[in-house]
């Protein structure tokens, strides 16, 4: 039953941080293949005019970190764990290109019966700021 | 009031749909700007073994694609508008490297007081299986 020595030792607690600088190259790699080349994210001088200032990250793209730290968690354990999905995404700063990002995800809750666990994850910048937060579900499905 | 002029360009039952054929390229890009490069995405043979049978795209990819979504809806309007977040997003089937998938954004409600919109986002495979589902939150900020 690799599967449920995998859900074991994913404890209420358990915490994982992932950092990263979220370069030019990240958010136009992401643009052109998530076809999202929304002016916020690839037009400095329209973005130049607007209360931003500048260029901003895709909240997907960041989504994308959270997930790199639900990967992390749960790296060499048995078994198959896929994502199950996401609560309550918001994103209640921007990210600027050239931000520092730390992702903290940590383990809050376990639904024993469905093998599944429950995280909260916070994106922060090296301002301070929130640029992102959810709850990241993982399942056990094998 | 540019921003009032957008928000009244999206109604209710509005609706865009954009399509992808998920590449390889696609999901090996998205492990490597995000850093997930969980086995679950990037090892053939590791999945081989599993129910799955072959490597799946990462959900946050297909949160890409409705990105591309919500930036198609806001084309040419006036104002900034931006993603306030997602609601509730679910992986119901796996997407595997290779397969088509439709996104269907459709705006469901409206808060007229905060300017924000709220859509039902399905992303559905060639062989029907929906996917990734969402609700999207755009918001005009000015």
């Amino acid at each position: 039953m690799t599967g449920k020595d995998a859900f074991a030792a994913l404890p209420v607690g358990k915490t994982v941080t992932v950092r990263k600088t979220v370069s030019e190259s990240d958010v136009y790699l992401f643009a052109g293949l998530t076809g999202d080349l929304s002016p916020n994210h690839v037009d400095e001088e329209y973005m130049r005019k607007t209360k931003y200032g500048r260029r901003i990250a895709h909240g997907a793209l960041i989504v994308g970190l959270m997930s790199q730290a639900s990967t992390k968690i749960i790296t060499d354990l048995p078994g198959t764990i896929v994502s199950y999905g996401y609560d309550r995404i918001r994103f209640p700063a921007p990210c600027f290109l050239g931000d520092t990002v730390t992702v903290t995800y940590e383990i809050v809750a376990r639904d024993e019966a469905a093998m599944k666990t429950f995280a909260r994850v916070t994106a922060t910048s090296q301002r301070g700021d929130v640029v992102a937060a959810a709850t990241h579900i993982l399942k056990v499905v094998e």
